[in-house]
């Protein structure tokens, strides 16, 4: 198990493209800057997607060009396809990484992004190009990587094909994602060290959701698969909406409260992420899914008792 | 790791405890009735604790003379003290297991019981004779067995020379609780073992809360240790209310869940447990802290996406 690990905080796109009240670009802003300051070295900050399908996102560009984060936070956006990635470039200087996405069923790919895999690789390979040709780091998520709601078993096999073709386009790293909460920590232990080995030479990184509270005991069976990169998303925003009701991402706060309390370092502040979290759930007046944004760190002090 | 393990529910004592409305006894009835309709083979029932002090569950003996439930399910009560199991012994034919605690840290202890741990062993010595002499089987908890808010670190070995008190008392199996949800799986996977190899002859069962998001990855950190036997409580409910706002006991339909789509068996009916968690939280009226309760079985079909 490694001794230290990365992790890509996501909310910021992830989490605000899912609330149903659109957040305002100043709260996005402070909230990315309160992250960046958490010792968070990585952070996809927003998505170029059409106004018009989500516009919890619409201020893509005035977030980009608001921010304001410390020499050595990698910033990404999500780029949907070469739409998207035009857009995004048209602000070139003001992050580091591109992440782009496909699903591996193909019922799961259409609902999402109305293309088939074999259409959806078709323009990733576009996109994935002419993001390396501008200079920026590429990674590419799976989406549906460990189960589908739609199709069941996915097959890992079928993963690791789409996985390789978008390895050959130019991706550095492959995001894994159980898109809705499907995967299970044997299954986890058994996978990974089947994608590394079909991919050796990228990084590999593991998006788990919490839909069915597995997501921690995911992040253990990764570590001890070998996985040292991980998305997360703070306060436990995001994820997809189905099954209905169903909570997002594994909370960043939780991530970090687990590995650092097993001696794994994360580089994060955990009283600095949880006052992140407490602000975001001020904007967004409503309580959050994480755990230790209500528990607090295990070694703060307890309110004493009322007796 | 085990191919099977067994669970004991403990929400109808935990649970039921810790609402601010006591809950209807009609209602506990059908709920521990539902229950124990679905492949559970332990259930704690109640507790035959003062009623001045929780009137949540004065109505005791009422609940025990009032479920019923199938040949093979064990019932079990909680009971604090002596006076405790000569209540619970006036309805000795309705249940099959008690369960005792003390704390494995001293302010922990004081707060909980008002006594040294010193004193909770010298009446927990009386309490185990006596319930093995009337047939009972007996098991013992320890709280805070995986740290303390009030104190920190517990020493492992302070825990298992207080288990070995116990076993050597009568206690045919004994709990570690994470009372205040500070176990990491690290740990988890370190205790275990010295636990087992300190205790030879008696059952371990872990008690995990999801206090910081962290059971389902300890329950899975406690398998890889050996550990057969859990407990949990149905809806999240329960837990210690320190810190304020903290969830509760590990839900059982999680760990169901996580268990046997590793292909773990529980014996437990999946949708039938989900049924009794949607019973519960129409009687709480409020939302539940678990997962599976809300985003249902894996292979549950989702409801059709609204495009």
């Amino acid at each position: 198990m490694s001794k230290t690990v990365r992790i890509r905080e996501v909310g910021p796109r992830d989490g605000f493209q899912n609330e149903p009240e659109t957040i305002d670009t100043y709260d996005k802003v402070r909230l990315i800057d309160q992250l960046a300051r958490t010792g968070l070295r990585r952070i996809e900050v927003t998505s170029f997607v059409r106004p018009d399908v989500i516009p919890q996102l619409a201020d893509a560009a005035a977030v980009l060009e608001a921010v304001d984060v410390p020499d050595g936070v990698s910033l990404s956006v999500l780029v949907p396809n070469e739409r998207g990635l035009e857009r995004a470039l048209e602000h070139r200087d003001r992050f580091h990484e591109v992440s782009v996405f496909l699903s591996a069923s193909e019922t799961h790919n259409r609902k999402n992004v109305n293309r088939t895999i074999g259409e959806s690789l078709d323009g990733l390979r576009l996109v994935i190009g002419r993001a390396r040709e501008a200079g920026l780091r590429c990674e590419a998520v799976i989406s549906t990587a460990f189960g589908c709601p739609y199709e069941g078993v996915v097959p890992p096999q079928r993963v690791a094909g789409i996985a390789r073709e978008l390895v050959d386009a130019g991706a550095q790293e492959i995001g894994f994602g159980d898109t809705t909460g499907m995967a299970n920590p044997r299954q986890v232990r058994e996978l990974f060290p089947q994608w590394r080995e079909a991919l050796p030479e990228v990084e590999l990184t593991a998006h788990f959701h919490n839909t069915r509270g597995q997501g921690l005991a995911n992040v253990l069976a990764a570590l001890d698969a070998g996985v040292e990169s991980f998305e997360s998303s703070f306060g436990e925003l995001g994820g997809c909406p189905v099954p209905a009701g169903a909570t997002g991402n594994v909370a960043t706060e939780d991530v970090v409260s687990m590995l650092e309390e097993m001696g794994i370092g994360t580089g994060i502040d955990l009283p600095a992420l949880v006052v992140a979290t407490g602000m975001v759930r001020d904007v967004l007046g409503r309580p959050l899914g994480s755990h230790v944004s209500t528990a607090g760190p295990v070694d703060w002090t307890p309110a004493p008792p009322s007796a």
